[in-house]
């Protein structure tokens, strides 16, 4: 096997695969990469989660101490090999060494923060209570089994190996079994490999796989395997209700915590455009082409208000959008999905703006299209488009915002001294996970108070969040100890 | 109309229904009541789920100060009523007056132990801290919206009408649409009432409304209505299976908290026979044949050591069994299930015991039967009968431990001193919500630390418990705030 062979990466050993044969792109030229993978075979996915299965015990693998050392050696090891992760995942992704430097800060940091939350023992959830005269009721938690992992495109660190799935799930002491995206294969094979280095000489070989293979046969085989108990998983409406629907018909359903696609509303007031209509168009500009457009808290509708400042806001806007060049897109497929979705973004508005795109790769250009209500059926157009909505009153802008589909985040810009916002705030409340006042949703922090989740489509289970410490709880499963002696509840 | 003709509770209107004609007979001797219901229509679905979707805000319908005094009302009433409710509940499900007498002031504590948490506080579950250079994040939680009950046919009081699912959703500030059980429609109308009354008094019409009818087409058009959120479910697997099924294929998939069958493992350990094979071989029938057996949580998998004590043991539980008369069952359907899942037991296995079933109505008769491994495929049989496993040794009592199917609870019965013990724990914990220890599992307390639920097919979800003021948490969807004024955010 030539060294060009990419690896998978199956309990603790290293193999290569028997499937079809794959590998990345550069974004930014279309070039394939030299390093060629063939896909995981199904006998690697059932013992990836045959050797994942054997350690699903109460009280996790290892224990809660070497879940903390298991943490942070990873994220050590990462930290240390940040110079060679960032230029292959820059390679694969297009995205920028800069961006992806405090990515994999991010990442690192998100290893840490669930390191450091099971030092303070309050991951246990615990609550004891005294019932039926005196009888001890003790709730605690056990992991719920082995989880797979499916990588998202777009955050080739942070949602990726070692992103908060990974992270929380193994927080929770659960093996996982990754499925490595197929447009960065490689970084998820380097950071795959130093994690397995750190797994390995603490003797814990078999929590940690990572398979790899574009098929959708592949990820179902995963999903559909018995022993796997739930799924975590970032990446487009399609993807994730074929994730969902395939685990609801197993013969034993297991939950699937999708986070999808989302439309996010950013609205700004009457008032908010009139104090500060340039400010909010720079800042909208930049949360909205962040990353080529490609985060999923991107804030692709902007409602406006009619009048003399929502004009200047929409021309600032405009203006920076259609300067604003090129963007690189992460595949081939997704590039050629964003046309597609212009083209229908286009055909029921107009264009407002765009940019100009020349040059090789998966390059295309950013839009801004203005569009009239039903918003009921708008979809999410994965990359650098903005949509304009006009209003006329606070009646009109509640009206509409009730037509949103479910989303993530919301933004409202707007003064402290105007009483809409109040109807703002309840309207947006039942259709997004998280508002963000006078902001932009694009940043979300990893704390105990975060909520990266909200109303179908935008994730598959409402009541989880994918980011901040509250993602362990997807992956652990309460379980009450009546009148047992403390001896044998502890973990 | 006649004064026999039963009423669906419609928004806040009592409508007689449109559909084929059904009522309940009275388990102890067959014959049908006089009353008789008419199945609610789609129209009358579409009219509750329409006035229940006009409550569903961000702060729950009405003020936190009024769902505290609506749980408080309702409470009251049904106390108040309580001879005529016990009197219409025995009729209809033979369960006994001091069993519904108990059941309703289980209900109503219920109702009020819900209402005391909303007292603290505590069930917003607010976490907040800073992000971004000094931004707050609070994490608070939104109703889910409206909500579906499923009522249970067993326990026609604390799970049905006014039972755990509602009021637990009532709590989280959700309006409730209710399927009521058609074996005890005349129950669930008086309650449905009386409740109603109170709902009436405080100007909240629309949050309450109780639909009958016995055909799956009626239950289907409630899951399958847009505007219902999320489900609560207590019955079968077949029953709950579909409702999880047609709510995964939804447009927008909601998800469904089922509460099914369960085969609840009670483990007798060498020493604890030894000791007390006598009074465990009492205490475990009195749990299998409370309520004929019709309990979620009846331990009817009992494992007992080979050799002389657990000889005693068995002895004397065939000996109780087999005096214990006839046993009168829900309803037809449920007893011509019991006497199938006794044939499919007896085929299976060797009878060590039955009791005589002799007299009208739904009785049927206790069996005791000794079955070998394997006992991965063992499907709950619902009443009264139990099932025996003898074991030679702990490490195969743990290998036949592992084979069981997913439950709500597990009993052990042990003496402090054998080591064995964890490893049972250990084992028992990957499958069950609860363990008992020296104790059986039929009684579920309403506490904080409650967990009544557990992996599939006990439960839908395995992270959630229909019983306990954790219950709450399926109705409540998490939404974060970041950096919005607290006036804009308090509830």
């Amino acid at each position: 096997m030539s060294s060009n062979t990419g690896m998978h990466l199956v309990g603790g050993r290293q193999e290569a695969g028997s499937g079809s044969e794959f590998g990345s792109f550069d974004p930014r030229t279309g070039e394939p990469s030299p390093r060629r993978f063939r896909e995981a075979g199904p006998d690697q996915v059932d013992r990836a989660v045959e050797a994942a299965a054997a350690w699903v015990s109460r009280k996790g693998y290892g224990t809660v101490q070497e879940r903390i050392a298991l943490l942070d050696g990873i994220a050590d090891a990462l930290d240390a090999a940040e110079s060679e992760i960032v230029s292959v995942a820059d390679r694969e992704s297009g995205l920028g060494e800069n961006r992806l430097s405090g990515e994999l800060g991010r990442t690192t940091g998100q290893l840490r923060a669930f390191s450091a939350f099971l030092r303070t023992g309050d991951h246990e959830d615990r609550v004891e209570d005294l019932v039926f005269d005196g009888v001890k009721l003790v709730r605690s938690v056990v992991p719920i089994g082995v989880v797979a992992v499916f990588e998202a495109s777009n955050f080739p660190l942070a949602f990726a190996t070692m992103g908060g799935d990974t992270a929380s799930a193994l927080a929770a002491g659960c093996p996982v079994v990754i499925k490595a995206h197929p447009d960065h294969p490689e970084t998820s094979e380097l950071v795959g490999n130093l994690a397995a280095e750190v797994v390995s000489s603490m003797d814990l070989d078999g929590i940690l796989s990572v398979l790899h293979g574009p098929s959708i046969e592949l990820g179902s085989t995963i999903v559909e395997s018995p022993a796997v108990a739930a799924v975590g998983f970032t990446g487009s409406v399609p993807g994730g209700r074929a994730l969902m629907d395939l685990a609801a018909r197993r013969p034993v359903p297991i939950p699937v915590y999708a986070e999808m696609g989302s439309v996010n509303p950013l609205v700004v007031t009457p008032a908010a455009a009139e104090s500060r209509a340039e400010e909010i168009a720079e800042g909208y500009v930049g949360s909205l082409l962040l990353g080529a457009g490609q985060f999923c808290t991107n804030p692709g509708l902007l409602f406006v208000p009619d009048g003399d400042a929502g004009e200047r806001l929409i021309e600032k806007v405009g203006d920076r959008v259609r300067s604003s060049g090129d963007h690189v897109l992460l595949d081939q497929r997704i590039a050629a999905r964003y046309e597609e979705g212009c083209r229908t973004l286009t055909s029921r508005g107009e264009v407002l703006a765009e940019s100009l795109a020349d040059g090789p790769g998966y390059r295309v250009r950013a839009v801004l299209v203005e569009m009239k209500p039903p918003l009921e059926d708008i979809e999410e157009v994965f990359g650098p488009a903005g949509v304009v909505v006009r209003y006329s009153s606070s009646e009109e802008l509640i009206r509409l915002l009730e037509g949103v589909p479910g989303a993530l985040a919301a933004a409202i810009h707007a003064e402290e001294d105007e009483p809409e916002s109040a109807d703002l705030i309840d309207v947006l409340a039942m259709r997004v996970g998280r508002i963000v006042w006078n902001g932009y949703p694009t940043g979300v922090a990893v704390s105990p108070a975060m909520m990266h989740g909200g109303p179908y489509p935008s994730a598959s289970d409402p009541l989880h969040t994918s980011v901040g410490l509250a993602a362990m709880r997807r992956f652990q499963r309460p379980i009450a100890f009546q009148g047992v002696p403390d001896a044998y509840t502890s973990i």
